[in-house]
């Protein structure tokens, strides 16, 4: 238990994932109430949109004007997701308020490389290093990594540690080799293939070859693991998680099948903050905010703890009742 | 991680929670149907039903007709819950296929037995004397124990451990007085205040004092922490669990709000199948009683993984995938 972290900091993935996956049309204004909320609830990182095609992404069509009504806030830092040159040339005309940046992410599977991306390990390699080159070319920083369903995949199947610990070396490698130093590196569960133990057998191996390089976790709640994954991160002393409000980007219906959300925001804070852990973050504001996404999407989001409530208030009310009793 | 254990053991509480709660009449005879798809899974013991004033759980008004409707299955234990005299003679007409035996409850929480039973510890003590001597009247076993809302309680506050690690000597000890051999306790975290790290100093002091007591954990997912909780529980060495399949007994929508489910019997195995931990269930076959326990309420349940699915097809498909392609 010693290793368990004394503070956690989470990057807020809610508003890109889940504006992505709803199948409704949602006002713009309403997208833009949830993330200025967000950002008054403590989240120091947030995802707040994706400059993706709109004809794959209808969701995200309309991020210029959601980037135009976020306000920003002294320390937090918000995010859009681009893909491609196009994305990012839009990503750019929002370099005022949005952190823009790149990330070097890799595949242990190259069964979904093929399949995915029609290329070999080698021709991913080669565009990765282009990437690079135009991150560098529009003054980007480079500095994270990560490694896509390093815990399993659907087109791999399981993914043996050993592979894992290898991509990481080949992804830190190729950053020396264009002078760029990874200052985090984040484990994706992207296809919610993880448990416990795994978390802890892959996290463990990584950190044995890599002790100083900053371990995040990205963890799928498709299964229903992503909590009990967390708190395996945190007894391996990984500090750094993303997650989504209200669990946000998954559902629970059936018709969903798969949706694969992140794990639930409130939920991992809720655990930490139980368990001595700093988040920096004001849980009631925070649920209030992923009742309000629960809301603006019309539906029920799989967050739990916004349904059964926090402790506070009945400890509060337990300690009146004591002491009136006394 | 050594202190895993290999097996565990799983106690169903899915249709006696789960029909307790719901609003809706459901028909007997699907009862009886979700109970029977049950019993084929693998799972050993069953909480079939529950013999309660019918006009305070209108639920669970058939119990008698439900049972009758149970097929036995060799090796599966039914069980019936009972409160008092007139649920015990209840109770009694179906020994034949029901396991009816006594629990000796305790509740760390004082101010919990003043508020609900309107009882001081020494006075409930007595009524827990007068159980036994009930359940020794008409034979039958008493060699089960739990402590209530041993992680935490709505009318208390936390609870500190050495009140729970007390309390437990003092099942022990009256359980001895009484001439009876306390085979199995079980710590409940019955209005979900646990976290992972709470369920391991609990459990640790427990095993600290009494070694040899087998421990069971139950544990409500109220707010998400359930699977969280149950890992907590295997990393020390804790075999025996309840749970819902489905969820049951909870339910994701806000109307219900901090309704107070075991966690998700499937969603359990799932994790235990997946980190080497054998449970005997035959987890497509549960997961299709849960999909059932869903067509039956009528509403979605919290269960997860019988939406997002096993790895196992996938696993098979990546694997023709990977043959195909070599």
């Amino acid at each position: 238990m010693s290793d368990i972290p004394r503070s956690i900091r989470i990057t807020e993935e809610g508003p890109r994932e889940g504006f992505q996956i709803e199948p409704g049309p949602i006002p713009t204004a309403r997208k833009v109430e949830f993330i200025n909320a967000l950002a008054k609830t403590g989240l120091k990182r947030i995802q707040a949109c994706s400059f993706v095609n709109p004809k794959r992404v209808p969701g995200w069509a309309d991020a210029d004007e959601v980037v135009a009504g976020i306000i920003p806030v002294p320390g937090v830092q918000f995010a859009g997701l681009w893909l491609n040159e196009q994305g990012l040339q839009r990503a750019l005309t929002h370099k005022d308020k949005l952190y823009i940046d790149g990330k070097i992410n890799m595949y242990p599977s190259s069964a979904f490389l093929k399949r995915n991306n029609n290329m070999t390990q080698e021709q991913y390699r080669a565009e990765v290093i282009k990437f690079v080159a135009t991150c560098k070319k529009h003054g980007l920083p480079v500095d994270r990594g990560s490694i896509s369903s390093a815990f399993g995949c659907n087109f791999e199947g399981d993914i043996p540690v050993s592979t894992v610990v290898k991509l990481v070396g080949d992804l830190l490698e190729l950053a020396k080799e264009q002078e760029l130093t990874i200052k985090e590196l984040s484990l994706a569960d992207t296809m919610a293939w993880g448990t416990p133990l795994a978390i802890k057998r892959v996290v463990g191996a990584v950190q044995e070859k890599y002790p100083d390089l900053k371990l995040k976790l990205h963890l799928h709640d498709t299964r229903g693991m992503g909590l009990a994954n967390a708190f395996a991160g945190l007894e391996m002393g990984v500090d750094r998680y993303d997650a989504a409000a209200a669990g946000l980007g998954g559902c629970p219906f059936a018709k969903h099948k798969g949706a694969a959300g992140n794990v639930c925001t409130e939920d991992l804070v809720f655990m930490c903050q139980e368990m001595g852990i700093d988040t920096g973050i004001d849980l009631d504001a925070l649920i209030a905010a992923a009742q309000m996404a629960e809301e603006i999407v019309g539906h029920p989001l799989p967050g739990t703890l916004m349904k059964g409530g926090t402790l506070q208030a009945l400890r509060v009310k337990a300690a009146q009742n004591l002491a009136a009793a006394a």
